[in-house]
């Protein structure tokens, strides 16, 4: 099964407690499909500007990203400029200038428009039910992820794409603020009366709760001594998530709590570095040593 | 195995989002015995004033503590006074009185003088030093708990207990209190350096995770849409944890892995209600019930 992304490419700039680095690759779609090129073929929508470095283009080809959608406009890359202090959970925005990604209109290539996954990266809830209308036949899974911004300002277009949608993939703390509810475990039953069946909250250094339908599912971060760059962790988590489920071909409950796993190993390469290095020399041999480690992080024998 | 709890016992009076308490019991070898009375033998050295209720003592004989070691000094018993806001992780203290237990000095008597088990609940470190000098011989695992109060105030006296016990039972932000360090896993292994080979971090919320050596494991918290009232939550666990470990007599990774997860089960029992309340009419079968689910909630099919 094909997964495609629509969302975000960008130019980063980066202060961490250890180091700084200016206009390296960065944005939803990329991370998201970087990540689950590991797992899956993956298509790409997104936007680009004049200054946007071909390598980085060259290094989505090299991982098999169908760049068919990908356009190049006339003008600036989308840049993002961020700082994160001790407590890498948060990113503190110093900057954001949109450039082409402001005028951004997904446009499905025709070879797109029957993905059997979908992905909406974190856009305007508006552009994403765009995508939705593109597609020609429903796909097995369509996910979303959104951001506060969203949530406080649009949020009855968010309403009306959440309720298209069969999964948010969603922070803690912006799942709270989407239910009203301090509670997660009651967020996560609202968001989903508002419409996707599944629900995965993103805790950051904590972990990640999968509910789908009643059940639910909870996996740690893997525990990590030093977290460079968290940029696109969600994302990484979201494309390892997707990618791992368009490999195993189903939406049991049994795969979606390994997609959960999958999802959480990759994010985990992901902020080992800064942007996508850590992915530039990640092979198939670290992935599975990673997936065993985590079920001795987690397993433990029935207690009688 | 015997397990020997030496800790406070207190009268709290408590607001939480859902209401209100005065006066009912609580303190740390309160929550601890009762705890771990689920499953396995307890011994408990404390104090109360004269205005300690007897159904409260009755309660713990009930639950088959051996209360040899507690005293009823003349004065009041220790209270403590407090507020959870909707982030149930963090109490905000509005009063303490230390009453009788500021002039605790904890005695064993000769019957607990040879515990297999021995806790030592967060009180001063030089009294935990105290308990230590008077057992007989040395424990098969001694296990401490602390606060930020004696990190910042006597640290020294901290650490020398720190360097004479086989355990520590400390939150998040203790441990990062405590090492120096912002990094859980990192602040762990620099707590493991200063004596105790094994470290638990516990997270509120978010679960736990156990430092034995080299391994870690984690487990998240049993996912609960309304937590009644946080306070013992901290102290069930590791009574539910240290029972377990008396129950099964090994200190194997495989026994202590399993015990984080009695541990969580048991505290999450206590939440659901105020003070000792749900443990009241807690039973084995429950218990089993949520071990079992808990099961559901982390375990994950092998992924080839």
């Amino acid at each position: 099964m094909a997964v495609l992304v629509v969302g975000s490419i960008a130019l980063d700039s980066l202060e961490t407690p250890f180091g700084k680095r200016d206009d390296v690759p960065g944005g939803s779609a990329t991370f998201f499909s970087t990540a689950a090129s590991f797992f899956a073929p993956v298509q790409l929508v997104g936007v680009v500007g004049e200054d946007f470095p071909q390598e980085h283009v060259d290094f989505l080809k090299s991982r098999g990203v169908d760049l068919a959608g990908l356009t190049r406009a006339p003008g600036k890359t989308f840049r993002w400029k961020g700082r994160y202090g001790f407590d890498l959970n948060e990113a503190h925005t110093l900057d954001t200038q949109l450039n082409v990604f402001g005028e951004f209109r997904p446009e499905l290539p025709a070879s797109f428009r029957n993905p059997d996954l979908l992905f909406l990266g974190n856009i305007h809830p508006e552009l994403q039910g765009l995508v939705l209308d593109q597609v020609e036949k429903r796909p097995r899974l369509v996910a979303m992820d959104t951001m506060n911004f969203w949530i406080a300002g649009s949020r009855e277009a968010l309403l009306k794409t959440l309720a298209r949608v069969d999964m948010l993939f969603v922070n803690d703390a912006e799942a709270r603020q989407l239910a009203g509810e301090h509670n997660v475990i009651k967020a996560a039953r609202a968001i989903q009366a508002m419409g996707p069946a599944r629900v995965v909250i993103k805790r950051g250094e904590y972990g990640v709760m999968l509910f789908d339908g009643e059940h639910v599912f909870a996996a740690p971060a893997w525990p990590l001594e030093e977290v460079f760059d968290p940029t696109g962790a969600g994302d990484s988590f979201a494309g390892g998530f997707m990618g791992y489920v368009s490999q195993r071909g189903d939406l049991s409950l049994r795969t979606l709590r390994q997609a959960c796993v999958a999802g959480t190993a990759i994010a985990s390469f992901c902020v080992e570095k800064f942007s996508l290095d850590r992915f530039r020399e990640l092979d198939q041999q670290q992935i599975a040593a990673r997936l065993a480690a985590f079920k001795a992080l987690t397993h433990f024998d029935e207690i009688a």
